[in-house]
């Protein structure tokens, strides 16, 4: 029998937005709810919820069935970025307004704290035999998430970060649930655990390569289409793998340069922008993450061949993967 | 048979409090789960866990198949405790640092999304044919208690709350997770929705009762026993239900000097408290509230009196929440 109702990933977004409106989010006080609603209406790609959606559908065509716990992630998501920027004192979150800015902090806190209970009531929609699993599952990725983030507020006080240990913070603060994104499809379309497993183990090791991604463009993007200001994590210093691989190899004179561009706390932020990415390029710290993030590609690839499914299905999903990866650069 | 293993509510506690140091509460980095762990270890009374188990008993003698699920609800008190005192900036909980303090505000805010997150995972040990009914009553509780805690900050800054609006955010911050503590228990133990309400509304009725005690205690209480500094909702201008019911019986000059004694901002403390005091004991206010305190206590019993249940097991519930009414006074 053909398809006739197969998901691309624009049609996937297309349900998932009509969906939103739709959740649960009302409630008193409106303080409380408003800020939820505020930002699930914000946008973003709704990559994750798409991930389940286009897994589910690698295994069954009912992916209605998987909207429910597919916003689940969504609204799980959502929930950490809001906590995440109190944290970072974020002020602007997809060009407008974080939660904590509009409203304030205990709002954020409070409202965030709601979000979460409400992911969890979206997964309870999931067939009672596999619920508990699911959850648990859920659990182990959420915890980590947050583990990520707690390493990524550790990081900014050390000086010591090794390459292997930013690696395992973005695995946690970011790919692991991408990871679980791609496993919840499987599960809810009764697939088994190894499985799950594969599509997990691609997902993470597909989100690793996005950060590190994000990385790369934030020195190398093209300003006007990456919508942050290039230069950012230059100019804050921060501990990316480009950072960390450039101080692992310049020596002598480089390594001298760009620790006093790290410690110069008066430097102009073009200047130290241009400054960090010429010694970026003579150490060819954009040749080594290119290849970092190709590894990370080529094992979700690998991944990705062990699941047999049809191939029209998987090509979506490939698809996808390919055309975030190769974005602006 | 004759029950050999019966709980009473000290065997009870001393059962959960073996429990906690067994909680899977270890992990990396330690930022993140010392302060779960230090906030669980703090102790309190465990009341909510408690009357779980003893609700249980009421209809089964297996309680050990409840300790994983109570214990869920108490990480989650715990969780909301952790919260709470960040937006109301408490620098002490149950005498001891709050984890903002003794840590800092972004570790207070990730910690308590772990504790959450745990909470949650207690209950997957939950029979699957009731898990999802189990976690959907939970999941509207916790909401409720975060909004009752947004009634209670929006109430700071309001003049004009009502009696019925207070009564109403108490049982929202406060009763329902006691209501849902008892109400666990009956589902654990198989019992059907009426029983289940039944025993939610008894100790909805019961938290409204102690939160309306503490709110005496603060003002009549005998500070060496009460611990905390009597007088300290006067101080604070407190929308607590004495005050409120003085400013709604309070007439002429006792009501202009009320007013006068909440805008003055450079009152003495203990001049305060005494003079507030004075008008309370004028207006009546703390028969008014042991009043409402015997309302509420009568529509506890009331509700557990339509529970069929072994005498001696009601006997050990009713006799933990009349010692629980009747401390310090």
């Amino acid at each position: 029998m053909q398809t006739t109702l197969m998901l691309n990933a624009e049609r996937a977004v297309s349900l998932l937005q009509a969906e939103i409106p739709h959740l649960p989010l009302e409630g008193k006080p409106v303080e409380l709810y408003e800020p939820i609603r505020y930002i699930m209406s914000l946008g973003g790609k709704r990559m994750r919820p798409v991930l389940t959606l286009l897994a589910y559908q690698l295994f069954d065509e009912a992916v209605e069935r998987a909207v429910a716990p597919a916003l689940g992630i969504e609204l799980f998501h959502n929930f950490t970025l809001v906590h995440d920027d109190i944290m970072d004192k974020a002020p602007l979150r997809r060009g407008n307004q974080t939660v904590h800015e509009k409203w304030n902090e205990n709002t954020a806190i409070l409202s965030g704290d709601v979000m979460m209970v409400k992911a969890y009531q979206q997964f309870l929609q999931i067939d009672k035999e596999i619920l508990a699993d699911v959850l648990g599952r859920f659990n182990t990725t959420a915890c980590e998430v947050c583990e990520g983030q707690q390493l990524d507020m550790n990081f900014e006080t050390r000086s010591d970060v090794s390459i292997p240990e930013y690696l395992d913070m973005i695995r946690l603060k970011t790919a692991v649930l991408l990871g679980f994104s791609l496993e919840l499809g499987a599960r809810l379309a009764g697939q088994n655990e190894t499985i799950a497993k594969d599509l997990y183990e691609m997902g993470v090791a597909a989100g690793i390569g996005f950060q590190l991604m994000d990385d790369l463009l934030d020195v190398y993007g093209d300003q006007s289409k990456f919508g942050k200001s290039v230069g950012g994590d230059i100019v804050a210093n921060k501990k990316t793998f480009l950072l960390l691989s450039a101080l692992q190899h310049a020596q002598g004179k480089e390594l001298q340069e760009l620790k006093s561009w790290i410690e110069n706390k008066n430097a102009k932020p073009e200047e130290k922008v241009k400054a960090v990415r010429a010694l970026y390029d003579a150490l060819k710290v954009k040749e080594m993450t290119e290849a970092k993030i190709e590894e990370y590609f080529e094992l979700a690839l690998k991944k990705f061949a062990l699941i047999e499914a049809p191939l029209m299905k998987k090509r979506i999903i490939k698809d996808l993967l390919l055309g975030l990866m190769q974005r602006q650069h």
